[in-house]
């Protein structure tokens, strides 16, 4: 978090990669599905060294699938709005076409030949389906390679450091990510993607019904094809089982102006450095400035209970995740003792000392904290905070005989609430912080995914970013 | 259901393999668990060449278990009041020393290694994990070569073929079995056992969260071993991800009797022969001789709204089932054409013709239901009803040339609405009927798992089981 002498992201200049404005050149035939897929690769050929983002990638396939799919435009027969677009799945999920690695060594050479229920979606809808993008070790904490996309001695974010550094680097408009604790929201604000995890159960995660919380959502460039991606899917595979899924229009929802929001410190506004908490206090006088009403926890005492109620969120989440997890956990490093690292062990051991009792308790905190989360819902239109502690940290790598970093790929402390709370999340890259991206999220109730999409698109649309001096 | 001219099978005198009550001599030391387990294996031995119950026997392993659990008892310190019990573990549950075949040509060889958490809870309590038992492929409806232990003319049931068959051989006090239908209380109901079939998400269901209604249940010869079986597993791992888990006492709730029950007809009713009919109808009158209330359907409008909304459970168990198992099963037959059976895949086939919004419609038509039945909960203490449209029905297997039979496994009619209502049942063998076994089933609300216990013990202690004339 220290200032860096070579900030190079400005969200006022930075374009990212969108594809919703190449379909009428699509049409036109001035531009092609292969067309738009070469420049990808091209980009990818570029940054890729550096900010190494996959640990897949399916040229031939994607190559044939632009094909067909420049064929289907060329014919007027495209087969949704994503006809076409290049996508990068993260490697926790299958893809009949390339291995499922899932970051960890124990799955090194993993590779199922199936297609995730959302893959599935997307190949169904004619997306390009071009590589698989690295995780941190079964969507944990221990980090992959990759590098911050705006300065590689910064982490990307995890889990989905991957899909957010892809589309951050301009090399796809579109990732796929998952999210447990902070996993899609806190690596797309890092890495200046606009993102959404949706609403609990929104987007069905097949064989990755991994645990309670654990939701798939999309990273891209933009709000238009942040959204089309994400209902392209659910039109196709629904939500999770048992859930109705992902609910909206089949066109990204239109901008709408919210008339006020919750402002929600979390406990991560402690953590805040004063340049990171100046700039978001900025944007929020930017947003009153612009006629929209902010309510804080000492305005209301609903607020106020909502905050305490999610004041201990991390260990709420880490109790109920580690739960959940702890007998695939255990069976994997009975199967692979060398397999898995020290940081997953760590935490399965902690998960080990936990009895059933523990886990109801977690899980009644979680459901009184939903509780104090609905009891807000006539108060405002959403709810605002930042994305993550400050833009991303400094990374150089576990230094041998030091203790490991707990947070390497930094801290979820902004994203626990959403996840705890079931509740849709969508973040903007709205700030500049010391030269890097810093996301701000908009928070709905279950099921407000387009709503709060479309509230999202007018504040992108109407506010001008931010930029700490 | 014809009349068949072997009858053998009496509630009058049949006697259940129960544990329980071998405890007081294993503390005395007059038998012990590995005199109990080479017991079971002789049965096993007399028995297995024609009921067929078991895919997988590890009786070194469990002989090995045995002599621990032997020698814990010995010396006064046994893990639980299951420690030393020998149980039977359906095959689609993964077991660290046993393949995981799911009765699935496509799974042949299927070794992973693992333990499932229901599992891991067994031996965390120190019972003894004697083998695999049969199911149908992958929990549908193409069945195993099992055979029902009091006619090997008739099915076991199924999915859970071999954990009914082998509890109801006498060859093992408890086996393991699943429901996502009417895979435990139907093959209870045929092979004469008791079973638990828990509230939704009442034992963990580890890598086996396959779809929306599924869940572990328990086969057993008695209340007891029932009751003692679910409660260690669910104090050592919980229920499923997000869920509490079953909720109850240490030990088997003790016997209660209800003061009213709600007879739920189903739309099994039209179905019923006489013979089973009139058998159940008898039951009812020896209930209400015993000074218990019923209420039917013509005497209160809300039993009457609830047999509507469950008039068609096996169209909206079948949906919902049929979308969440879509992309598993379709991945499955893509990578093993030829190892899934016609049955799976005209099941597919029909899942594929779905839309997302077929499958909200059936989660709407559950929902609805599933508010009936909470509307009915002050009006009585539980529901009865019976557990299967009569006895085994004979099955002789495919015939070359012959349509498939559409349940070769019997109908879960009388199931469906358990499993949709996410309700707790128990099934209790109180009736032959044409000399086979047939049982009835009481219902709770949720998490009333030991409230219908405790009734079903008061049930089976005080009423004298019927013989059809």
């Amino acid at each position: 978090m220290n200032p860096k002498p070579s900030p190079c992201y400005d969200p006022r200049n930075f374009k990212a990669l969108t594809f919703h404005d190449a379909l009428p050149r699509f049409r036109e035939g001035t531009d092609s599905p292969r067309c738009y897929l070469e420049r990808c690769i091209e980009t990818i050929k570029e940054r890729e060294p550096i900010v190494k983002a996959f640990v897949a990638l399916n040229e031939a396939g994607a190559r044939a699938a632009a094909d067909e799919s420049t064929a289907r435009w060329k014919g007027g027969r495209p087969l949704s709005a994503i006809d076409g677009m290049p996508i990068g799945i993260k490697d926790l999920l299958e893809t009949k076409d390339m291995p499922t690695q899932m970051g960890c060594e124990a799955f090194r050479g993993n590779f199922p030949k199936r297609d995730n229920a959302a893959v599935w979606a997307l190949r169904e809808a004619g997306a390009v389906i071009l590589g698989k993008t690295t995780t941190a070790e079964l969507g944990g904490s221990h980090p992959p390679a990759t590098t911050n996309p705006f300065d590689p001695a910064c982490t990307a974010g995890g889990s989905s450091s991957g899909s957010a550094a892809a589309v951050g680097a301009r090399m796809i408009p579109a990732a796929i990510g998952t999210q447990v604790g902070g996993s899609i929201i806190r690596p797309a604000s890092y890495c200046g993607n606009i993102a959404l995890k949706p609403t609990q159960g929104g987007i069905n995660r097949g064989e990755r019904q991994a645990t309670s919380m654990s939701t798939h959502g999309v990273h891209a460039g933009c709000i238009k094809d942040m959204w089309q991606v994400a209902i392209e899917i659910a039109e196709r595979a629904g939500g999770d089982r048992g859930c109705v899924g992902l609910l909206g229009p089949r066109q990204p929802p239109p901008a709408q102006k919210p008339g006020r929001l919750i402002v929600l410190e979390t406990s991560g506004w402690e953590q805040l450095d004063a340049c990171s908490k100046s700039t978001f206090e900025t944007l929020l006088e930017s947003i009153q400035l612009a006629g929209i009403q902010l309510l804080r926890r000492a305005d209301n005492p609903l607020v106020e209970k909502l905050e305490r109620a999610i004041a201990d969120a991390a260990s709420i989440c880490n109790a109920i995740t580690g739960w959940e997890n702890r007998w695939y956990q255990r069976n994997l490093i009975n199967e692979t003792p060398g397999g898995v690292s020290e940081r997953a062990k760590t935490a399965l051991a902690k998960a080990e000392g936990m009895t059933i009792g523990d886990y109801r308790a977690a899980l009644i905190d979680r459901e009184a904290a939903q509780a104090c989360y609905s009891a807000i819902a006539a108060l405002a239109d959403a709810v605002i905070t930042l994305s993550s502690p400050g833009p991303a940290p400094l990374w150089a790598g576990d230094q041998p005989g030091k203790p490991l970093s707990p947070r390497p790929t930094g801290d979820p402390v902004f994203n626990f609430p959403s996840s705890m709370l079931f509740a849709p999340s969508v973040t903007m890259p709205l700030m500049a912080v010391y030269g890097m991206p810093l996301g701000a999220q908009l928070m709905g109730q279950s099921h407000e995914d387009a709503r709060i999409t479309g509230m999202a698109r007018w504040i992108v649309e109407n506010l001008a970013p931010l930029v700490a001096a």
